[in-house]
């Protein structure tokens, strides 16, 4: 075909480095059951930065691979077995590249549970080339098709954060005008987990500090605002208070906080549930006391990113209008100076490079 | 009426001593909405020892106060607006007295968040006379029917042990063939819960310590014992092991051991449901890494007695031979020595004192 | 105390007859358990005209009987056993004035269903004396707390349409974004279905006939119009066409006409829910193929009424100003006159009556 | 390999006649994702029936076709791609040989509904070539692990109607000790649907005609038999009482006959759900006046097929001896025969044909 041989990729120069290059790769062939995308917008995302710096202990990038896990592109190329009518549509990638789509984990929707599933952008078994890249190849059956009306730069981070967030709500099922509280609301899942949870007729307590954060959730549709830095110690009557004195029917726990979870369980109102969907990097446990929860009918659970059907119902929120991240985009080539901000936490929009030309 | 103008009790002789007496009270006269009943059985629960030991902060006995709330007898007076249909019907009267049918929670089936509740047999502003006394009296919307061939003496214990086990697995709704584990199997509530966890279904793992616990799991159907006394720390691989290697759907913690609480989360398979119903003395919380919850997809939650519709539920079961509490019936007047065993531990059966002859 | 003796009512002069009389009756004392309300404004429903009309089998007025169940008021005396905190309260009366709150049916939250269920403005042994009179008893357990800040004229028709329409919405429980048609959209119940489906995050296809109700059901946030007097036999596909092609995820039946029952199935996507709320007078059932619910994995049901906690949240919603529902006020004493015009079928918005000052 | 390079199979001879005839085809070579199995073990089943006749519009044989959707035996081969470690597996084919797996039909586990699934033994398009061949392709995610301990004749009318009334009754999600009501429940799905009740801890009314029906029903768990043909008019009122004299919380029709259908709105206590299954060759509908619907809340929804997580459960419980098909098993040279006997109704058990040595 017409493709070209060779193509733009920004790679980890050494994982443990905040260092990526943009190297010429040549371009892979889809094999059967695969597609060959070819990317525009690739979301840069804080899992990436662990990818890079490798400071995870089960999934870590490889010297020279290629990262990037929440891009967006158009079928240029298909492999034996799929569905020719893919061919030209806009599709994304997620976290997770693929699943093996036949396993106990699959089929409760588990996704991420799934022992095949395979990492887009890091490194080893686990892992598959990702995104920051201007030709990716990808499953087929486990890319998302993009709605129209919905641009690229703004799929990109819905793809990872925005589903995230919208399944850790989804599974809520709370009746239209319940109180859901969102701990780290100001932050890039929290921005989008207010406008999801309002899309679901909900009502949402934003927790996040100072008042630039104050301005932009009660912009994007929060109720309440709590600051966390000016409550200190009052902050679970606060929250109490704010959800007509008997507290949030769920909270959703979207920041890495350990103190956030140490405070959530209080937050709840008798009944109410607790989402974790932010993972702290040391020690942060949930601890409640069984008289808690048989008292005050507490339930604790978490919510790990979301289904292909889940993804498709974020974007189409998103697609309506009902829900638009805040990003910032720039070339590829800059990709490692924003890695490099990120990693200072200089960083306030979702960052979304370009990686070529539509 | 033809009523008696006194009728036998037993009452705490003096809250915090392990003591009852016989006395004759006057006979209560039933008011709007009550029914008097004429209690042939009690039985004597661990709730009862807490109330007239006046070890727990929310609830406790009064001097010279009746005791008892798992009291089954025949309604023989009603008071105004009851429904005449009641009269001599077999009743049973439950921990919850009644609650205020009007409130939040109440609608919620979380009767015993109520704030209008009323405990039988404790003392106090809480509290209403129990069914130490041959007779009681009770609300005529909140008694339970006792269905026809279940022994009153094995309706007893049902109402309060069998109930609370009865709604912690009701909820689990997991399929056919579920694993269910069960720390303290052999017990009180534990002996109720693997016969109710059959009739539903599911597969039981029984956990506790020694032959005798181990002869008596297995008689009531428990498809696996494990013993926690054997097994030492590799309790956590043996209750795995023996769900498939993978763990088990459910754990319902229905003793009050700190340690149980430390390690079911651990019993979990992926997806799977932990509910605490016994509440440990002192503090035993359960703790969770959120990592455990997003990525084992764990959930945590309490079950607390059940409804008027749980009642009915349960008994029926029982009735239909499914489920039978082990029991052993003494006459009201040996209470005391009841209690005193049951200080020492030294009680395997439930007790249940005859009160009134039918 | 200092109430006066006798109360203004409209009565029902002879049932069969569009007649009501302004009388004098005698104000009464509330019992145990009841709860003297001092009603400022009475909704005036369908139910009432047929009540009337007494052209119900089940359910019909008596000569000079007191009709009115969509009342709001002040509790101004309580009986016996009243939590005397209800005293000065604003509460709401609905249909069910009051159930029995221990059977089965109550306990399933199928307060409709209860046999000791009493209904408010009728006659006979099922009834009570109704809302259009200054003085009006009801349970003090089953009266509806009015939120501030939601106007009592508001508030009298949400009492019975907007519960029932909420409640037959909330029991869907569907995705965010999902498509719900609603046959009869520009009606007394359709108009407030649509603003409830809104609220709920739901896109709403409302379906009825002419260019008045286009307007009306679009200036309420209604996603599509589909107008069945333009579409004719075209219906089915115009519906299907407004939900992705694929159709409604749900249609709910909130007017009583045999045809749209007839079509509703059609207008159901793969995996979509019919619940039926309006009752058509005379033959008008659902008829549906078993391959079709087998293939096609179409859910049929129906929703009366709604609990006490379906008020609650019902109100909630419009006390927030998400729902608003269109009523016109006029004195007690124009009663005849609303129950004509309604009976030739002239009424748009939903009437309610002015019956005391505050 | 050592593969031969022809093997044995029954192949339709005339599409519209009942005619089988063995031949010598080719072995087929598994393609990337197949599987290749020696098929031990096929049951043969009505649909095969009417795809050899050819007597259903969506699916039908090919002249020269092999048939057969109920296969049990041993990977011996594997394509491209193709997990290892299912070499020298057990497993089963069913109905569905394969689904598109990239659907929002079977993201939402409706695998009959997926535009891109394949029938096993059907012609044209939809189909591919089935189980009455020794050697068989299938796709290695879609086949069916087979459980140890059950016997592979039993395995193979489970994966078709075991499957099937397992699913349709998993659904339902009552309380133990339900009542569920089977018309046709002496048949090939209906005495499964008996036993997969028993297991779920419901109580079973057997709805068919004759004693030896009756005995059959009985012994495998029914709690109540009703024979339609000794009520006659009198059998929703017979329904009603075995069920407590409220109906049924559940009727799942597993037959196809338009009596039935009829009826089963009757059978159901309020609150009761509708499931079916069978479907009628005519037009058998299913005819429920709103008000039922209303007043009565019931709920009519459909079952098909399962999903393979489903298959793996309904396998489980027939492992662990709690369900087991009647079967009779002959050699797949007396497939015409069998189909012979069937198109008269002259066949009790289930019917298996060896297809080949283990
Ligand atoms: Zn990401
Ligand atoms: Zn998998
Ligand atoms: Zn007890
Ligand atoms: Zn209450
Ligand atoms: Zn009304
Ligand atoms: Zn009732
Ligand atoms: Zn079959
Ligand atoms: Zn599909």
């Amino acid at each position: 075909s017409s493709l070209p041989k060779t193509n733009r990729a920004a790679v980890y120069t050494k994982v443990g480095e905040v260092a990526t290059e943009v190297r010429e790769l040549s371009v892979p062939e889809p094999g059967p059951g695969q597609v060959l995308v070819k990317i525009t917008h690739s979301g840069v995302c804080h899992s990436d930065l662990h990818v890079m710096l490798g400071d995870w202990s089960f999934v870590r990038g490889d010297d020279g691979g290629v990262g990037g896990h929440e891009g967006v592109g158009n079928v240029i190329a298909a492999g034996a077995g799929v569905d020719p009518s893919l061919l030209g549509k806009r599709v994304g990638i997620k976290w997770l590249a693929t699943i093996c789509m036949s396993c106990k984990q699959c089929w409760h929707d588990r996704d991420c549970m799934c022992a095949g599933a395979k990492i887009s952008g890091a490194g080893g078994a686990v892992g598959t080339p990702g995104t920051f890249q201007e030709y990716t190849l990808s499953d087929a059956k486990y890319v998302t098709p993009i709605p129209d009306g919905l641009d690229s730069e703004l799929a990109a981070p819905l793809l990872c954060g925005g589903v995230t967030v919208y399944k850790a709500l989804k599974i809520l099922k709370l009746e239209a005008g319940s109180w859901v509280a969102i701990p780290g609301a100001g932050g890039g899942l929290g921005h989008l987990g207010i406008q999801y949870a309002k899309a679901m007729g909900y009502r949402v307590i934003a927790i996040d500090g100072g008042d630039d954060k104050k301005k932009l959730c009660e912009s994007l549709g929060a109720d309440v605002f709590v600051d966390f830095m000016k409550e200190g110690d009052n902050i679970v009557k606060a929250v109490r208070d704010a959800a007509d004195g008997e507290g949030a029917d769920a909270v959703v726990v979207v920041n890495s906080s350990a103190r956030s979870y140490a405070q959530a369980p209080d937050f709840l109102a008798i009944g109410g549930t607790l989402v974790a969907v932010g993972i702290p990097g040391g020690s942060g446990p949930v601890t409640v006391e069984p008289a808690e929860l048989v008292i005050r009918d507490i339930r604790i659970m978490g919510s790990a990113v979301g289904t292909r059907q889940d993804s498709v119902e974020a974007l189409a929120l998103a697609a309506r209008g009902l829900v638009k991240p805040i990003v910032k985009v720039e070339d590829l080539s800059e990709l490692t100076n924003i890695f490099k901000k990120m990693h200072k936490g200089d960083l306030v929009a979702r960052m979304v490079v370009k990686v070529s030309q539509d």
